[in-house]
């Protein structure tokens, strides 16, 4: 009966107040209020919107169906990074330790990947004994211990999402700023960081396709979480081309380390400081720049320095070290098993000029059938697959110029016929395309 | 997976196309869409529209979800007439009979009452012995014998629009003009009449508050009737005031019989002749000539004349006297009943003016809390409850004047406080009110 009144107001456009949305959200966690009622306050808010406090209620009120984290007792500040997904996102594995090099603690509850965009989960499960199912208990030793750790969201964490997700993807209303804002950071806020920084992608490899959309929500996801007094700000950046050059998990952590090792003597010596100057580096030097600035109240110029530092001598690398190690992880045997490889297939140009696009969804959907990815939750992901680009855009091709690597495991069946299709993904031009520009927007 | 993707094209203000339509309904019909699929389309429906060709294919749909009836076998024009619901609405019981005694089959499938609207079945079976829960297949044989037949519609008829009723009325998805209009027609295009007429009410006692409103329904309704080869009209009708004098069930038809009978020797003589003059009868002609003109293609004033004369010189009465019998009423035992009474109570004004408004939907919670209607399907219906108005708009009465007579069974427990209740529905003012108009727009 309650539902219903609530129905009829969002249905005419009006905003509910806190206690009515807190109601709905608790009913429907408890089973009180059935999946049609609250499939079609979904698609009311879809149609008509919610006001900023009403999307900050909704969040709470998730948040509030599961477990919520302190982290008052190790008086430092805390700070986490979220990314809306990207192909070739690898940004986690760098930023997290680097913040946590900065003396930020980072409590980072992470996903699996499913459909276009990788997880990072799946991705640090490609270091042998890695354990991205840390209980909540073994979760907060790790923060407490080394100041990083990055696990898989535990079924304590916003039941009320989980439940709320899968009726909201087979009732075509996913798409709604609102309640996607609500989604990703009732889970974010459940975590307890005061420092929230944010990665909205935009573009052919992203969940939002435009500018503006993707600038709505961050602007969106920053107001709700200022709203509940939480430090945060939002970067807006381009996916339309695939983020650095390694697409699938393997081959993700290889160049995440290989970042985070540039400056030690884990490293590849000077040939690596080429990375510094990538994409892939400075997105991840600016997000975890903000974190930090944030997080301690620092100018972020400062804040920006002290991260180039922490990257540059090798900080950041022994705290991603450490975490792995605190999660029973062990980065030599990864090493071993990245060079072992298994089925490769070189793509090559076949015509002469400069790479003027990589469409990051082509390269992923190419990732995702050599077995990068899963189709369907449960899947099981093939940690060699993948697609390691050779070239970047801007960059000038010969006939037989290496463009990219294929690869995955069990038998080289399919990598020449997913070749032709990863080719389809790269445009070229006569002269040089102009620079793009890969952070479009700071919300802040 | 369908549903998901029509859900999307919904959601975006899309329209469907007709296949898409036919496959939602019909897999909701058949169990295979869920409930909160269909909740989240209704939802849609009701904040983003439909077209008029939407409409006609969600109506159609629905209509197919159950048996259809056709009528060609007679070889007479067909129609029937429909009204959105108001109060002291004993139109059915004159406007049936009226078309029928001027040649045109009325196959009119019914409803019962809910809420401040009664249901002409519930008025009917007032009358002593008539079966108003025919089969599809008595109600077949009474059409061809009698012309005339009223009783309620089956279960065959439009198990969807039962469902998704169902369904609206619990997820705040009620309020849609194109979701209203598919729910009304599927059943009266399921009856199979040619030719259908609407009453679509506005005011106090109605369902639609406004004019505006109002006007939107019977357009689409006409609209929609029109696209799928049925002739249609619609009028726009006050509701605001009770309709005639009496609001109940047993008063109701004592009140139509009144109107049926003026001309002749069942009749009270030249003293009922006044009621042609009023509201109830005006309505009653105005909707049967519609009928009448559009199923035999005469022109509307032909029609007319044709029906003042058949309801003048008994033709009317006799048609319903006949189905009466055909569905085994008698209509003697009635006038006993009818006669006979129950507890009753007189209100009585208490100061001198004009009456000038009689606000209908407090009269009908008057009636209601008698025991005219149902709060709940299921509730028993006290058929003696109800109010008789003494007086209409525009009367003058003074200290005294009878306003209404309250009436109900078992005891008189109740009647004077509901008097008291009832007084506040009149409003008075020291001079004659303006005459309003009862057909504010004809829709054709």
């Amino acid at each position: 009966m309650i539902a219903k009144i609530l129905l009829d107001k969002k249905r005419e456009g009006r905003a509910l107040g806190s206690a009515e949305i807190r109601g709905l959200v608790d009913g429907y966690t408890k089973g009180e209020i059935p999946d049609y009622q609250m499939s079609a306050f979904a698609m009311a808010v879809c149609c008509r919107g919610m006001t900023a406090r009403e999307t900050a209620d909704l969040t709470d009120a998730m948040m509030r169906s599961g477990a919520c984290l302190d982290w008052s007792d190790l008086h430092v500040p805390t700070a986490d990074k979220h990314s809306t997904g990207g192909v070739g996102d690898k940004l986690s594995l760098v930023i997290q330790p680097l913040a946590a090099a900065c003396g930020v603690a980072v409590p980072s509850l992470t996903g699996r990947g499913l459909g276009l965009t990788g997880g990072t989960a799946d991705k640090l499960e490609t270091i042998p004994g890695y354990n991205a199912g840390l209980s909540l208990a073994a979760f907060r030793k790790v923060i407490a211990d080394v100041g990083v750790s990055m696990t898989v969201q535990t079924q304590e964490i916003c039941p009320a999402d989980k439940k709320l997700y899968a009726l909201r993807d087979v009732t075509g209303t996913v798409a709604s700023i609102p309640l996607i804002c609500a989604s990703i950071l009732s889970k974010k806020w459940a975590e307890g960081a005061g420092t929230l920084v944010f990665d909205v992608k935009f573009g052919k490899g992203a969940f939002m396709k435009t500018v503006e959309e993707a600038t709505e929500l961050a602007v969106a996801m920053v107001d709700a979480s200022k709203a509940a007094g939480r430090k945060s700000a939002a970067l807006v950046t381009d996916m339309n081309a695939p983020l650095g050059y390694a697409v699938g998990n393997i081959n993700e952590v290889a160049e995440a380390l290989e970042v985070l090792r540039a400056g030690t003597s884990d490293g590849n010596g000077p040939s690596s400081v080429s990375w510094l100057e990538a994409d892939f580096v400075r997105l991840s030097v600016e997000l975890a720049s903000l974190m930090v600035s944030l997080a301690k109240d620092m100018p972020l110029d400062d804040a920006r320095r002290l991260c180039d530092e922490k990257l540059a001598d090798g900080s950041a690398y022994r705290k991603f070290r450490e975490m792995v190690q605190a999660h029973g992880g062990d980065l030599d045997a990864f090493d071993r098993r990245a060079k072992k490889g298994a089925f490769r297939f070189r793509l090559q140009a076949m015509r002469t000029g400069y790479v003027s696009a990589i469409d990051a969804e082509k390269v992923a959907r190419v990732a995702l059938s050599l077995g990068a990815g899963r189709m369907e939750a449960g899947d099981r992901i093939d940690p060699y697959a993948g697609v390691t680009l050779s070239v970047k855009i801007g960059d000038r091709v010969g006939s037989r110029t290496p463009l990219a690597t294929l690869e995955k495991s069990g038998s080289p069946d399919g990598l020449e016929k997913a070749a032709s299709e990863l080719l389809a993904a790269f445009e070229f031009s006569p002269t040089a395309p102009a620079p793009g520009n890969l952070i479009v927007k700071r919300i802040a």
